[in-house]
């Protein structure tokens, strides 16, 4: 897969996101992936997205920076949200926060095999 | 700058705030450069630094991820250090902690000219 066909996979991978389209998550999700360490499998994955849409009912993943070199894709990504009750340990209770993620994910056989993401805590506990 | 050349001159960066060798800074910092949207310039991304280095006597710059794509370069940087007082408003006061960063660069004229980085802020909290 070429620096192309790999940013335009993931955007793919993101609409697949944005449209909660689970039943097609497995064309970009490994059986095998592993998120910052945690051996989810496809399921665990599925599940991690699942518990993020019930939490935050207007979770939309918006790419800032996409930068590729395969195997690996990095993206900074966007929130605009309200996140019910504790998020991340904050009680965010409804409000509207900004906030971005820093991810980097390896593909294997042009699916996402290994993510390891870090989103800014900080900058959430700055705006409640 | 192709891909090679900016994944040399990013670890020439790294090896620079390793070797705390402010005097080459402005080899690699462009004089405009912003850090997560504050317009620091070449002088107040050296005191950023250096004030980093006098909080965490002990701080290294880990390459664990690096994926170039001109003009962007983004980087997974492992910690294992010990912060004085407080870090990032944790009481870690000289505890040994493991943490990454998650970070972006755009580089213009073979400097880094813009920032966005994320600490794993969580990570450290669940070490204290």
């Amino acid at each position: 897969m070429d620096k192309i066909e790999l940013s335009n996979t993931y955007r793919r991978y993101i609409g697949c996101l944005n449209a909660q389209d689970w039943a097609r998550l497995g064309q970009f999700v490994h059986d095998q992936a592993r998120h910052n360490g945690r051996p989810f499998g496809l399921s665990g994955y599925r599940e991690m997205l699942e518990r993020d849409f019930n939490q935050i009912p207007d979770l939309h993943f918006n790419i800032a920076l996409l930068v590729c070199d395969p195997p690996f894709v990095a993206s900074r990504l966007d929130f605009n949200c309200t996140p019910r009750g504790e998020f991340l340990g904050l009680p965010v209770n409804g409000k509207r926060v900004s906030f971005s993620e820093n991810v980097f994910y390896r593909l294997r056989d042009g699916k996402i095999e290994e993510v390891w993401s870090v989103i800014d805590k900080a900058a959430i506990e700055a705006q409640l």
